[in-house]
């Protein structure tokens, strides 16, 4: 997809690349001081030999745009308009580096640069596979919408009204009761939880979440000075004794949980344990945010109720979303609570990007009202169901004795635990090389060492087949030379 | 659109009110200590009489659950639940209070609020008027979209690749050479602020930029604990001396500037004034973000071309959207500069949102790749030239002795400048009661009393007229009472 040599062009292939660099620096694209990609990369990317990149750059160094430091890589050392002045550029990696949001990990920095790569089989990744697309179905959506759009403006504060309000009709089904107006629509869950960390909580406040859990593996919270606080969990979901200890000890302000598919432990919370957890809640005047995007996946029946189900005084604020039942590309969510918390985070939610997209909030609620998103749903366990299935199948077949695992009954994922003291690192670095993309434990839980997020919804089936075997053979190689 | 009693019903209209405010309180939308909408307003919202809600306000303060307090409105008191519990919910309030991100300007959520009421004349609305939406083709897109897209996933960090292709083959158009790689694809322009300020400034730093600006009507900065500093303009845009000299009292980080149909006073840079400014900013090391968004909405002959064009060492972020000249519902515009800088920018919108609408990225790159968004632009330009020519022509006739204001060739905007020692915040007032939304300047400048940002973009033709001639009689009255 990016830029590449013309290979039956005229020009030479090194000319081509080297005048392909030179815009680069000419255009400020790369500036000086900025480290450019290393040769390898550069031609693996290019599809050339490595020579030829090797001539580029030396040409480049020699007319004094480039300069390389030994051990240091090549780095930009001027651009034809500084050769000829005085002033340097802007130091912008300095800027990068003092400013206020912190990077994203460096092994989800990875896993975002390697996603995109040619014949890269990813099983971790938690999206639901192309393959399980609705394509006819998103026709039918969209071949309806000019009828209902008179015009794409921005919406009102809390996201599109007519989808609020088919929201509030597919609540009530899960035992929900909320109007539209304690309702607001959100690019996400993610979304949701960025708009809570500055518009609920102060810097330096606490929250409560699973020991491992999916918000570990984001800044959000610790980009706005928010500490996270891991609660040990069990078969069931978190331990409630640690709940209650927790929360005293280190005066949290909010418990994160997502009862329901557990990500990355796929750990579901039977309905007791939910009232209890509530009830402790409610005496600790601690607010949940309760993270249920994974509920309509389920495999064998269906979960429990949401807390929000139960919840009487406003304690819980929900967060849905298409991305992991329909399609993540709508970019839609939505939180519902009360409408004092409701009305703040809309606010904010202007100030930030003023609402979500109108064309994917009218999709959504076309998906909704058409009862399309109902039909959807059902195709979608069933397909997911023969993964899951295949996946349990492989794992059996080519994990035994080298791992262990709870077959899930709904959502993405296998939390996968392997033998202590293989190096997680090595492994995700040796499947890397090898064409696999996986998503190691300590992404979730900075202590882990020992479990991968498998999941059975991205990679095609004979993908699966092939990753899943590939990888138990270089966990073997791995566990043999310990 | 909101929930409204059933006339025709059975049940009386106050029972129908107070069974509504009850499942209100019992869900927990209403909490405890949560001051509701008064009896007037609800009484307009239902379209009953006030009576009719003060009998359903008196059974339920019968039951406990509301109270009222003279002068401080009507409170939830107890939840039915709370009722028979020792356990109060959480204090939601006073979560906002103490949180980190700083709410709207008054005067905007009050704005924001009046927005979607019926029959409301916005002659401030910074926002294409649904006339000009143009329905037809986009649903020519539309129908185009469905043997484009094979899935909606999760899209690359800077965004869908095809749109950035188009974007780069566009810009260049505008003497820019950037490639797809430098190019980030965010929610429209005020996200790209948004990671602007978290993703390269630190706390306690300075931005520069023009009095009066949009920018200063968010706190997108200043929640980021980012101090503004205005620098005054004159009819060629932002002073330069001023900037000299700022840039070093002030120690500033960055300029923000909007140099071609400034929003609110619609200025235009001549070209020569944009090299002495670029040359400033390189001299200085002071990195520039331009904001470009109102670009395609010349009235009379092309713009200058912009700062990026002439940007030779990377200092220039430029900033485009498509909100302005097609819709803002699609929610998408560019940030394009330093691969640095979009490195780290696409890291932290990953972080906030994982990336914008996919349906949306394809529609965007849809509109350019048909050549619809160049003809969209044309008509574009005639429809608003006309509007622009009437705003004139009104102001002529009914503005005459009572305000100033310079013909603007570009953009959405006249700035009109009222007589001193009128009182804006009662005009706000006074106009909303009479249906009349206004954007009054202190939104931009806070030190400003007498200036409206009037926008020709958003109301009816019709709605034009009226609204400019009661605005009128609301100023002449006014003036005359000081």
């Amino acid at each position: 997809m990016e830029w590449k040599p013309d290979k039956a062009g005229e020009t030479p292939l090194y000319l081509q690349i080297k005048d392909y660099i030179k815009n680069k620096i000419e255009t400020g694209q790369w500036t000086v001081g900025m480290k450019i990609p290393s040769q390898r990369k550069l031609a693996e990317r290019f599809e050339v030999n490595r020579s030829t990149v090797v001539t580029a750059f030396d040409e480049l160094i020699a007319e004094g745009l480039l300069e390389r430091k030994s051990g240091k890589g090549t780095r930009v050392k001027n651009n034809t308009w500084s050769l000829f002045s005085e002033q340097p550029p802007p130091d912008w990696s300095s800027y990068v580096k003092k400013s206020i949001h912190i990077p994203n990990l460096p092994t989800v920095q990875d896993i975002h640069k390697a996603e995109p790569l040619p014949h890269i089989i990813r099983l971790g990744t938690g999206e639901p596979s192309p393959e399980l697309f609705p394509r006819e179905m998103m026709a039918r959506v969209l071949k309806r919408l000019p009828s209902r759009i008179r015009s794409l403006g921005y919406e009102e504060e809390k996201g599109l009204y007519p989808l609020r309000e088919q929201l509030s009709a597919y609540m009530k089904t899960l035992g929900i009761s909320v109007s539209p107006s304690s309702i607001l629509i959100v690019s996400g869950a993610l979304q949701a939880l960025q708009l809570i960390s500055v518009g609920l909580l102060r810097r330096g406040s606490t929250v409560l979440l699973e020991k491992p859990s999916y918000l570990s593996s984001l800044n959000v919270f610790p980009s706005s000075g928010i500490r996270l606080f891991g609660l040990p969990m069990d078969a069931t979901g978190l331990q409630l004794l640690a709940l209650r200890k927790h929360r005293k000890r280190q005066n949290a302000s909010l418990l994160y949980t997502n009862p329901t598919f557990h990500n990355p432990t796929g750990t579901v919370m039977p309905v007791e344990k939910r009232k209890l957890l509530l009830k402790i809640c409610e005496e600790e005047q601690l607010p949940v945010v309760e993270d249920d995007v994974y509920r309509e996946l389920w495999l064998d029946s269906p979960p429990p109720k949401p807390l929000k189900a139960m919840d009487n005084n406003g304690s819980v604020l929900y967060i849905g979303s298409f991305s992991k039942a329909l399609s993540p590309g709508l970019r839609i969510g939505w939180i519902a609570g009360s409408e004092t918390v409701i009305d703040r985070l809309a606010d904010i939610k202007m100030q930030t990007d003023y609402g979500s997209s109108s064309l994917s909030q009218w999709a959504a609620a076309e998906w909704l009202s058409s009862g399309l998103y109902a039909e959807h749903l059902g195709q979608m366990r069933s397909s997911l169901r023969d993964r899951r299935d295949l996946a349990e199948e492989l794992l059996r077949t080519e994990f035994e004795g080298i791992a262990e695992w709870v077959k899930p009954a709904g959502g993405f994922y296998v939390w996968l635990r392997l033998p202590q003291g293989l190096s997680l690192r090595e492994l995700f670095e040796d499947a890397l090389k090898a064409g696999i993309l996986l998503n190691p434990g300590h992404l979730y839980d900075g202590d882990d060492d020992c479990h991968l997020r498998l999941s059975y919804a991205y990679a095609s089936v004979s993908d699966m087949r092939k990753g899943m075997a590939k990888l138990a053979g270089l966990i073997r190689g791995l566990a043999s030379r310990r």
